[in-house]
């Protein structure tokens, strides 16, 4: 059992074997966003603000916050954007930038143990960022490709985790603070796609005894419906056993399909997260279920 | 890897570890359908043919059939209710009683192999119904209840599981011809009914080698948003490895829990299915994925 503690200033979030799943809102991401980015850039700030609050309100326990906006003083955008996010809302955030300095000005300002996104195994990148996790005594993300790229071969995937892991060793960092991303392929190109997940999750988890995350709706990519498949490639990885995912807290499909797992898995007890959602002032009529077991039960 | 042949006269359907998830459709079935009750006693057959018909069109591959209704003749209204409905559809049937002579009566009509449901681990229905299966070659539904009622104790709802199976062989039963139903708990009573199921489908399928079924509505007795649930209960116990179910193709959430599943599994080659269904002449607009691996890949 392993638990990954994040933290603001007033909570604490805990990423785990045992513990509700913890969705971490991708919203606040100017990638692929053009009127964001050009908001951020100019010191508006509001777009990200609304963004927050509103995945914090749909059941976002953490949020990422990225400010990868090119040609843009990313740091300073990124800093700027932790310190607003952290003075609205009390959740614990997850730091996300492929620039260094920019994860480092993003750490100096916060508040808390946040989760640090991303390492990889990229030698470079290792020595850069390992020491930042370690000097921060924060968290961090550990996708698993390297120099080669990703990797078709899951095992391949598994084995830069595993290097990720050992290398934090010699930094001092345990692998309870490191929540490693398996890395989801479109299963439009990929066919296998979906059981390299379910298979690199129980193997992480298993042998590493490491938390998982994703970037969830990669998976969907180039297929229609893609709230639907996202919905129930989540609970089926919850059920494999990963523990958090950067997704939209937005989309109901995502939501439903989380609140599913965690029933699923017995971590929501008495199913009262569930509850509170869904029962209506007059429940739904029945029909249908309970039949089978009765029958069974009166000839038992 | 294990495949249970099923067949009418002229079509086969495989439940198998590699295999497309098989529904078996439920909706043939009195208990609690007073209407249908009514119908089917006083010989009038025209709503179990338009239940027939409805569930192969939305995608069950297999029909359940059931003719439970107290002080009527089970057996002859079975055997009618086969005849009709092997005669409008050919897919294979799943022959549904509590009864050995209503079993019996079903066997005696049927054209193909069909799955009879269903043998429990009680002494007295060993030994009524394991000779049946072999005299007639057909497969048989394993209830993982014995005289003791249901187990709360997954593990030893596998040992009956277990003791079915070692009674089936002496009876020259092949394992491939049962399929066992580890009985799903409603989680609104029992917290850990989810992770019950999860953990047995897989020993099932790793120590046993045999393909599973369940009644899936079960789970979702007694909650709010029951067919929600039910799609994300299928497709995890499908991630775990379960083969088929006896539930309501009707319900779309349960459909697209099945198909996503196919999906995740690699079970939908080329996600043709999933596309078929789901693909409007105009594509809806891509958005939010596809980021994170693009990002990575080019730094890669």
């Amino acid at each position: 059992m392993t638990d990954t503690v994040i933290s603001s200033a007033t909570k604490e979030v805990r990423i785990g074997f045992e513990q509700p799943f913890v969705i971490i809102g991708e919203r606040i991401n100017p990638t692929g966003r053009k009127i964001l980015a050009e908001e951020m850039k100019n010191g508006d700030y509001s777009r990200v603000e609304r963004d927050a609050l509103a995945q914090v309100e749909a059941g976002a326990r953490m949020l990422d916050v990225n400010a990868g906006i090119p040609l843009a003083d990313e740091p300073a955008i990124l800093a700027e954007s932790i310190k607003l996010v952290q003075s609205i809302t009390d959740v614990p955030l997850s730091i996300d930038s492929s620039i260094v300095a920019a994860l480092e000005a993003g750490l100096a300002v916060y508040q808390g143990k946040p989760l640090l996104n991303s390492v990889t195994g990229e030698e470079e990148r290792l020595e850069s960022v390992l020491p930042l996790v370690a000097r921060y005594q924060c968290a961090v993300v550990a996708i698993s490709n390297d120099e080669a790229g990703i990797s078709e071969n899951p095992d391949e995937r598994f084995d830069v985790a595993r290097k990720i892991i050992e290398r934090a060793a010699d930094h001092g960092i345990h692998h309870s603070d490191i929540v490693v991303d398996p890395l989801v392929m479109p299963v439009g190109a990929v066919n296998s796609a979906g059981r390299q997940v379910l298979h690199l999750v129980k193997r992480l988890r298993e042998e590493l005894k490491v938390n998982t995350t994703c970037g969830a709706s990669n998976f969907s990519f180039g297929i229609p419906n893609r709230k639907g498949m996202d919905g129930h490639f989540l609970s089926m990885a919850i059920g494999a056993g990963m523990t958090s995912a950067i997704t939209n807290p937005l989309h109901e499909e995502v939501m439903q399909g989380v609140m599913s797992a965690d029933v699923v898995m017995g971590h929501d007890g008495n199913c009262a997260r569930w509850l509170k959602k869904y029962r209506q002032p007059v429940e739904e009529a029945g029909g249908g279920g309970g039949r089978r077991a009765g029958r069974r039960r009166r000839r038992g």
